[in-house]
């Protein structure tokens, strides 16, 4: 069976992510879950802007339409 | 079964929520209710605008199309 | 049966609405109805830009995708 | 029957109406069909700037996604 | 039958039509064929800045959503 | 049969064509395949800025949704 | 039978390519895998900004949406 996108974030469950957004910004957290339109619950986050943590977040839900690409922390 | 985005935000209904829109703005309010496109209802809210409240808005339906995520408040 | 949304919205219907707009406006008026994609007729209206009303607008049809949210007025 | 937003357009047919535009400008003129996607044909039609006729356009097709909100003239 | 948007589109067929697009600019040639997501084909192009023709374009095919509306030459 | 917008667009298929991107860009190169978003690929590609040749970039896969038009080299 | 767009696509796997972002960055890195909404998997990625490699990135999933084009690297 052919490897798809979807695969290789299934594999990232109960990791470190961090998600570039559409804003500028960036949230880094544990990746909980997701779906196909790519909406995606993490956990323990941040809010980072240029590197610096600017809030404490805990759970959130996000958009998949506001995501850019999300690589493995 | 497995765990989806949806089912996380379902846990915060009756509770304090904080909704980071894309204009740049954040309401804060209890969620009532929301649907499969991330419409949303709260009440007994507040528009925040750096942290400030800017606005007292009472029952609120979201557009889901306009949010970037939503966190616990 | 479970609360959604657009059954708040629903309740709104014949009372006053405050719809908030991508553009930066603010249209005031009496909601008349709504369909799912949330496009709106409101009757009596106003366009205000910070709080100033800027034009009377009577019967308006808004197109939903042009909506942030809506709040009671 | 429950009244919906287009019956209220449907009202408007071979009237005059104001189609505010995402880009800022307007144009009126009198409404001849429209479609579910809010693609609308008007005729006799003008663009307005700041409320200035900018330019007279005879009968003009417009792309629903480009509309904000349509008002009667 | 009703008549409705594309019913007059179709009459331009062969006809000299004005596209105003999103990014500013304006085609300007002879409407050949479109679509039901008002792609289209038109012959003998000129785009336009401001009134001034700025490029000969020859047989151009314009995705729909870059057309803000289409008006008769 | 009726011509479609696509049909002329076929017609292209091995012939050198400019597309105007949404950001400004235009890329120039061989028409190898499309489908019905508009995705396509081209051959022997350059990007250009303003007429001048920013870049050789090969074989080029476009997603459709940011391209503006496409006309015959 | 007809070449599409993805068949060339397909050829790449497991090779170089650079990814053009909307947000004016770029993604190079070897690609994994790829859906229909052009959603993709890359591998041993970089960001690059004006032709500087800003980030390092290892595997990242990229949301289709906000890719311009995709050349082979």
């Amino acid at each position: 069976m052919e490897l798809r996108p979807f695969d290789t974030l299934n594999e990232s469950k109960g990791k470190g992510i961090i998600i570039e957004l559409k804003s500028g910004k960036q949230l880094i957290g544990k990746l909980k879950s997701f779906d196909q339109h790519v909406n995606m619950v993490i956990e323990d986050s941040e809010e980072k802007v240029n590197n610096e943590t600017t809030r404490k977040l805990g759970t959130v839900f996000i958009r998949g339409d506001t995501i850019i690409f999300i690589s493995t922390a």
